[in-house]
Parts: C-alpha cells; sequence; structure tokens
C-alpha cells in the first residue's frame, strides 16, 4: 500500500520543487501528451519548459502499431519536436527481447506477429525474422481444409521455424491468425506480447488494446504470455541501459495507475506523476492499489509553476 | 470433492446396469459422437441401442454457429436420425433467454449479435430483432471516422435501441465488431454469450472456442458475460421444461469435464458418464474438480453390454 498522493494543481511551489528533484522525464504518451489525434492544450509549452530546465525527456509507449520511427513522425505531426533515439515503444522493447535475451535454437528463430507494422518495422531493426503480422495472405476467412491443415502441422500452413509468437494490438485481428498463433504455442513457440493494455484511448473515450488481443490467446491455451511493454520491467531495464539515469532521480509521468505508475513505482522511480486525462480517475489515484507520488488534472498544470 | 469416477470400458455387465439406470441420455455432440466432420466408429449403433432400450435422446450442444435445424442436417449428413425436438444448442438457449427471460425496456430490444447464422436463425425463431452477425456491412476494417463517430454514439454506426450484446462463436471477429459491442456494453447493454468453451474440437486437435470471442471484451470492459450455455442451469432448466424428466433417471454425456460434466453435476441428474474422445483426459476425470460417475474411453463402449 502506498501513501495517497499529493494533488499539485494550482499548487506553483510544490510544482518546482517536484520539477527540480528530476533529471529525467519518462512520458506515457497517448493520455498525457494527447488523445488518439487530439494534442492537449499546453503539451509543447510544458515539454519545451522541461527541456529549458535541462531535463532529459523520454517518451514510453505500450502503442506497438508504431515503430519509433512512426512515432517521431506521430510527434512532428503533432508539432512536438524529438529524436527517435528519445522514444522507447513496446515493439521496440519486444524486439529487442527477442534478439538479445531470449536464446531460441537455431531452427526456431522466426516469429509469428499478430500485430501492426509497428512490430515488424522493429524486428528488422533487429534483424529477426518474422511472418504474419500485415501480410495479406493472413487477412481472410478460415477454411474447412485450413482446419486439417493446421491439424496436421502442414508446412503450407504451419512454419516449423517458428519459435516465438508476438501479440500486439491488431486492428485486423481474424479467426486463422488467432488459430494458427494457438497452434503456434501449442507446439512449444514462446508467447510474447509487447503489452497487455486493456483499453486503448481514442476520440476522447476507450476502445479494446492490445490486451484483448492477447486475451482470446490466453483463454484458449490457459496460458499468459510475457509482456515486455510497461508495466514489465524488461522495459525499465532497456531504457536505463540507453539512458544510463539515476532512478531516484528520474520521474514517470503517465495517465494509468495499473501500467504506467505501476512500471515506475515498480522501477524504483524517484517520483510518480499521473494526471487525468486518460484511463485513470482520482479516486484510482488517490485510493487504488498503485498511487503515483503526486497528480495533476493535465499535464500542462505543470506550467502552472512559472507563474507562481 | 466428488468420488473417483467408475470406469467401464470392458465392463459389460457394469455397462448394463448403468445404462438401465436412466430413461434420458443428454449427448454433448462434438468430441463425443464425432469430431469436426468425423464421425466416430458405433456412434450410430449405439445411439440405436439407447433407442431400442426405450431411451429419450437429446442433443445439447454449445455450438452456437448452427441453428437447430442446421444441426438436424448436420446430423443426418452424419447419418444420424434425429428431430428438430430432440435438439438444444446454446444459440436457442440464448433467443429463449432474451425473449422470455430479460425483461427489456420496449425501446431497447435490439440485439448486437457477435456471431454466426445459428443465432440469427434461432433469434428470428423468437422474433427477437437483432443487427451485427453475418450482415457484411460488418466485415470490414475499421475506419479513422469510425472512432469519431462510435465515440460519439452516431446512430449511423450506434444504434440506440441496442440492448443486449449477444456473444457466440464468430469465425469472422474483427476489431470494428468488437469495438461496437465494447461500446454497447459500456453504454448498457446486457452483456450475454452463448457460450464461453475455451477451445473447439476439429480435425482431432483445439482450435479456440467460442469463449475466446468474449475474451477481448471480459478484458477490455473488466466484466463477465452472462452465459447461457453448457454448463448454465438456464439451459437444463429449459431442457427439463420442455421434456419433464425425472432428473434421477437422466444422464449428461460429454466430453468436457468443466463444461458437460459440470452441467449434469450441476442439474443434479443422475448420472454423468465422460468419454475421452474430446477435450478432457483421463486425469481430468479421475483427479479434477467436477468429476463423472463414470467413463469410457469412447461412447461405443457403452455397445460391449450387448457382448457379455
Amino acid at each position: 500500500m502506498t501513501d495517497s498522493p499529493r494533488y499539485l494543481t494550482g499548487d506553483g511551489d510544490g510544482i518546482r520543487e517536484f520539477i527540480d528533484k528530476f533529471d529525467v522525464f519518462l512520458f506515457d504518451c497517448d493520455g498525457v501528451l494527447w488523445s488518439g489525434d487530439h494534442l492537449f492544450p499546453g503539451t509543447n509549452e510544458t515539454l519545451e519548459l522541461l527541456r529549458s530546465r535541462g531535463k532529459q525527456v523520454v517518451f514510453v509507449t505500450n502503442n506497438s502499431t508504431k515503430s519509433r520511427a512512426d512515432y517521431k513522425k506521430k510527434l512532428e505531426s503533432l508539432g512536438i519536436p524529438s529524436t527517435t533515439e528519445e522514444i522507447f515503444s513496446s515493439s521496440y522493447s519486444a524486439s529487442i527481447y527477442i534478439s538479445r535475451i531470449l536464446k531460441l535454437p537455431e531452427n526456431k528463430r522466426k516469429v509469428f506477429v499478430l500485430g501492426e507494422t509497428g512490430i515488424e518495422q522493429e524486428l528488422r531493426s533487429e534483424n529477426v525474422p518474422f511472418i504474419g503480422g500485415t501480410d495479406p495472405a493472413y487477412r481472410r476467412d478460415i477454411t474447412p481444409e485450413d482446419y486439417q491443415l493446421i491439424a496436421a502441422g502442414d508446412s503450407s500452413l504451419i512454419d516449423p521455424e517458428v519459435g516465438v509468437v508476438l501479440v500486439g494490438l491488431d486492428f485486423h485481428i481474424n479467426y486463422l491468425k488467432l488459430a494458427l498463433a494457438f497452434h503456434y504455442v501449442r507446439r512449444g513457440a514462446v508467447f510474447l506480447a509487447t503489452n497487455i493494455d486493456s483499453t486503448l484511448p481514442n476520440s476522447g473515450t476507450l476502445f479494446p488494446g492490445a490486451g484483448s488481443v492477447s486475451a482470446p490467446l490466453i483463454m484458449a491455451l490457459g496460458k499468459e504470455p510475457v509482456s515486455l511493454g510497461k508495466p514489465n520491467q524488461a522495459m525499465m531495464d532497456a531504457i536505463e541501459g540507453k539512458f544510463k539515469f539515476d532512478r531516484s532521480r528520474a520521474c514517470m509521468v503517465g495517465d494509468r495507475a495499473n501500467t504506467d505508475i505501476r512500471f515506475g513505482l515498480e522501477g524504483k522511480l524517484g517520483g510518480t506523476l499521473g494526471v487525468l486525462t486518460g484511463v485513470s480517475s482520482k479516486e484510482d489515484f488517490e485510493t487504488g492499489p498503485t498511487r503515483p507520488l503526486v497528480y495533476l488534472d493535465k499535464l500542462s498544470d505543470l506550467l502552472g509553476s512559472s507563474e507562481s
């Protein structure tokens, strides 16, 4: 159980003091900086304020549908200056895990992907071979013959070199892909997820998230995937490995208590900052099982420090 | 905890004695009488034996993709004589529940269906209005505009008269349908499932079942549906209402401990008979939490009673 968080909106001195405690700010993006394609007012000014005070800014996203390069474009399209190096996505985290951590047998190095282009791009950047993903050959109905071919492990549908199933948010989820992923895991493939967020913020409301793409497989297999996104600490380790920061001088900023705030707390960062522009409510932050150190109505309330 | 079940394969006297205890045999079908499109040898002879001894035979299936009429055709195509009245499917059970048990407000009577034609036919037979299902308009990718229209509750995508979301096995599951079902339930629709079987037997192996179509919604909503298939007793009540049998003289036959056998045990039937031609293993039956009264290697082992 954590203490009750401090509510800093309107508390200029509290905000200034809080900012001064940290060298690095890790930002969840959707629900914090923007929602869907809508940039929150004051986001850019807030990031500029932090940068002008010498803070390292890192964008940490569980959105697996975009690669780091895609994400940089998204940030640019919203007018947020950034570099690819400042961006950590769950698809990048998963690709690093597969290429550098998992010890796969020589003949089991291929990944069957349930997900979009972001995952494919990051797997390519780590030279990890894959099938599935956005390949149009998998965007079709299952046929009676498919059941028999899958059951027989026929190489026209079941690639014997697949040793990993990686599941992210797939806007083209279908029964054929689920059936194939299910059979690969039953045949021994490692079951990974880029992230297991239950929902995805868009247009000011929520939609089914990446976790709901893993859910059919979890239910059918009776088995949970290893998740490489927040709050999994493999992602924090990768970020720290790159930026070599002092965890006590780093703060995680997010809108979800059970992923973002938990990610910062379990990573033993010096601070966690919740904002109310996304999934979690005031009540979640005040009385839930994972409570931030401080919280604000919205990120741009941090600008209040310069007005006091 | 139940007692260890008796293994009757090869035990002619035990089998004859067991059969004599019952007037009604409720049969799960897939995994018991056949697998996919493969009729198990001896199925017809076994059903004939039971009928020749005056037993009432009922086919009870959680397969929601077929209506009772479809199921009768399936039985006929496999050479199994039957009448529609002998068939109980989870789609029929769900339709009865919606039309006769649920008290929906006048302007909230429409059902949004995630599933195949079996559900649609049974809803029609009970005069329940529905949308979704096999309508090709829903078999497409989600677009950026869809998110906004769904968020706004625009009537081009969100029908204000929908008061129920009914989820069965949908071989055409896609993100748009999941997003719509998610939003209907968030807007107050009753969340129902025809059944929640995690897997579906086919071609001698397993594939993702109806439960894995509910799973994304359960995860995204943080809410379980009311399931109208086995082992839910709403289905047993409907069967009993029709056949007016003495439960102590009825036996449930099935391959799944956690649905079929549980269905019979919770329904306080006189007997439960497990077979090893489907999902559950000898170990499941011998030591699992829901154990049948007796079990056989295969249904046709019942023919052993006439040989002894």
